[in-house]
């Protein structure tokens, strides 16, 4: 098909949108390590899980093998009120950088929680409602996954209790009023109403807290309520399972147009967002059906990947989670306090750990005020203002459009903009002054942490 | 076609978008009446426009028999970037209200301004280009159309100078932070850097700012520097036409489907975006090929078409602008402090006055706290988080569908949601928090303004 033909925003019809998701999990040979019970050491089993996690995700946190799941008709029907989301070519971002690359992205934006998150927030708070549950707690770090969850509980009809970390909380009372809207509780972690907050406030009075911490407030809140259980934003394996909307829409917009991307990026924190978009095309690489390079681009101020052990650690500060095998800076990790936005997580995926592991995708950390110079350069032609996690996968795409330049290699480059910076310009204005710092933590620091993961193998 | 058949959005392909602009004006019998020299009382000419304003823009201002006006291309190239905006089918909002009627809104909050303002300011900052200007100036309010033209201004590489309404400036910092991402200047108003600026301050000192007040020192600022032309982001006909691709589209989106609107909704504060959405629409009724309800909602503590005066005015506080004919509360009026969001210009687009007047369209007002009502039962159920002035719209469009529900009847009812909210959750947490008055200006407080209009008849 000719180039011309390709137009700026390539929307998928509702007919086209797909009705399973994909669990990239069937295709690896090399399964990610199971959970372990951090008391046995054994692997975690669904009676176990389902104490905390409702029953038809502990399923699919389970099932390595089957490759695709229904999406409920009541999970499609919301996804129509926001999606299919565009697949867009950057006509203005590649004539601005003057390369010869053709450069698309998947914009997860246009929806009122402001990035992807919804897309799993639904499908959890779904379950939640089908098992006849009341309601839900989850934590929140920069505020997009409790809006998320916030907006599907309030469509489902459900409790929602959300632990939002308390520096975010004072900083971010925009998104605390948007959870609001959605009929939310939003309590400022640590807080007295757990024993493991009271225990953190105890011993580190005056903390800001951290998404490990509320982590473990909403996991012990969830599991000491009668009809609660605890829901998570990402990381887990079923989490990137319900993302994987975002692949297959990608997908099936470039294949309309017999379009084949050379390059795939994603920014990653926990993993949801990477692993969404590029489950299918991982799928068509373990298969040895496509090959395609992958990129999973790291604050440098939190790279788990990058500079992480490959190891079981905990999933929270608070030590109540179960292990898993995974890239991580050791669960008492936190990124400086200068580090903007999301991605602040100490792990990543076991999914992911384990492709990156076997050599199936890159990784690569960026710096701070690089990610923002990009960010203004992108919304300055592209018109949208990304988040500032988005503007990881932004500052790698323009980096590699640049090497195209050079080369003169008309690679195609596919990129995740997972969202929109409308409540981030605290960080935008600190960018515009010139008083963003570029903090990236030592050897030293990463080994004081690293050093205390629990010893399993 | 079959009622199953319709689709949650409705988008239109890229050939299917307009490719001109349709002004009403050329189909009214009755023209609006013409801007005044405040001077002579004669009817502006174009060469005194044009120290104002760009002079392709004058054209359009002044051109009442032209049906048609070309889009240029490089604005619908731009206009590709987030155009064409979805037609929604509000079925989740329809089956909350157990309504028969069926409802569509057309979205226009899909883009970094938040809001449909964007239509116009490409335009302005796109003939202001092409006449080899170095820059613009313009006014905020609630800082919409400041950062549209803002994004517009930055695509084009044009200097772009904000006079911001001085409590928006300081109470909405992120929007001026948004804004200086594009690389816009913004100067909290009044200010010291206008000859009207420092006569304002000196008769008000403290005083907070007003709508009018900040465009007679951006009209100040645009004639007294060289290369430079003032822009407006609503009331002027050439902003109707611009914003006319709203209605074009929506049109083209019904007729796809088959579908006739019975009542056809848009708030109403200058204009632009009500003039925008029912252009084609009215154009059909002014040539008696069809009939449609059309309403105009605006707050009730600024009700220029309910409450106000038909007559000349100043379009500005500082008495520096032309005069025009229009439903008026008197140039000095400013709504109550309690009022949140935009609406709260004291006049009204002379195009729409004049249909108003001939009793082609209704008017309603409504009051702040139900508009918010509706905007967080609309926000729950079809996920967008609505701008309060769009929710003045929703209120009415709920008013109307729960009319039906009492009758039976199954009418059509398409509302224009003109932006979203994600910069006024101040305004959301006084709602939530109860706090929210609803202050209404009595007839005597309104008298005191319109007693003060200039003599022209």
């Amino acid at each position: 098909m000719s180039e011309k033909k390709i137009p700026y925003k390539i929307y998928l019809e509702e007919k086209e949108m797909p009705t399973a998701w994909y669990n990239v999990r069937a295709d690896m040979k090399n399964k990610p390590a199971p959970l372990l019970n951090p008391g046995t050491l054994q692997p975690m089993k669904a009676d176990e899980l389902s104490h905390v996690f409702c029953e038809e995700l502990v399923n699919q946190e389970l099932d390595d093998t089957t490759a695709y799941f229904e999406i409920p008709e009541q999970i499609r029907d919301f996804y129509k009120m926001y999606r299919p989301s565009p697949l867009v070519r950057a006509y203005c971002l590649e004539k601005k950088l003057d390369t010869p690359a053709k450069i698309y992205y998947k914009f997860e934006g246009n929806n009122t929680s402001g990035s992807h998150k919804l897309n799993s927030a639904i499908a959890q708070a779904y379950y939640a409602k089908k098992q006849g549950l009341k309601g839900v707690t989850t934590e929140t770090g920069a505020g997009q996954w409790g809006t998320a969850l916030s907006m599907a509980c309030s469509y489902f009809d459900l409790d929602c209790k959300v632990f939002m970390v308390k520096c975010s909380y004072e900083q971010k009372p925009f998104r605390r009023e948007v959870m609001r809207t959605y009929g939310a509780s939003v309590t400022p972690s640590p807080s007295s109403e757990t024993e493991v907050g009271r225990k953190i406030l105890a011993e580190h009075p005056g903390t800001s807290g951290s998404l490990g911490c509320a982590i473990s407030e909403a996991v012990e809140a969830a599991t000491s309520t009668e009809g609660y259980r605890y829901v998570l934003g990402s990381v887990l394996n079923q989490v990137l399972l319900h993302q994987s909307v975002i692949g297959l829409e990608t997908k099936a917009a470039l294949d309309k147009y017999g379009i084949k991307p050379d390059i795939i990026i994603g920014c990653a924190g926990g993993g949801s967002n990477l692993g969404g978009l590029i489950s299918p095309f991982m799928g068509e690489k373990l298969r040895g059906e496509a090959d395609y390079r992958i990129i999973a681009v790291e604050p440098a101020s939190c790279p788990s990947f990058t500079r992480g052990t490959y190891a079981y650690d905990f999933c929270d500060t608070g030590k109540v989670c179960p292990l898993a095998k995974m890239y991580t800076l050791g669960c008492d990790f936190m990124p400086a306090p200068n580090h903007a936005g999301g991605l602040r997580y100490h792990g990543m995926s076991s999914t992911l750990s384990q492709l990156y592991h076997d050599g199936l995708m890159e990784a690569t950390s960026v710096k701070q005020t690089d990610v923002f110079a990009a960010a203004e350069q992108f919304a300055r032609v592209e018109g949208i203002l990304p988040a500032p996690e988005s503007s990881h996968a932004i500052r790698v795409a323009i980096d590699e459009a640049l090497k195209c330049k050079e080369t003169g290699e008309e690679k195609t480059i596919v990129f995740g903009l997972t969202g929109t910076g409308y409540f981030d310009m605290v960080a935008y204005e600190k960018f515009h002054d010139g008083v963003m710092s570029d903090y990236i933590p030592t050897d030293e620091e990463i080994k004081s942490y690293t050093d205390k993961l629990p010893k399993v193998d």
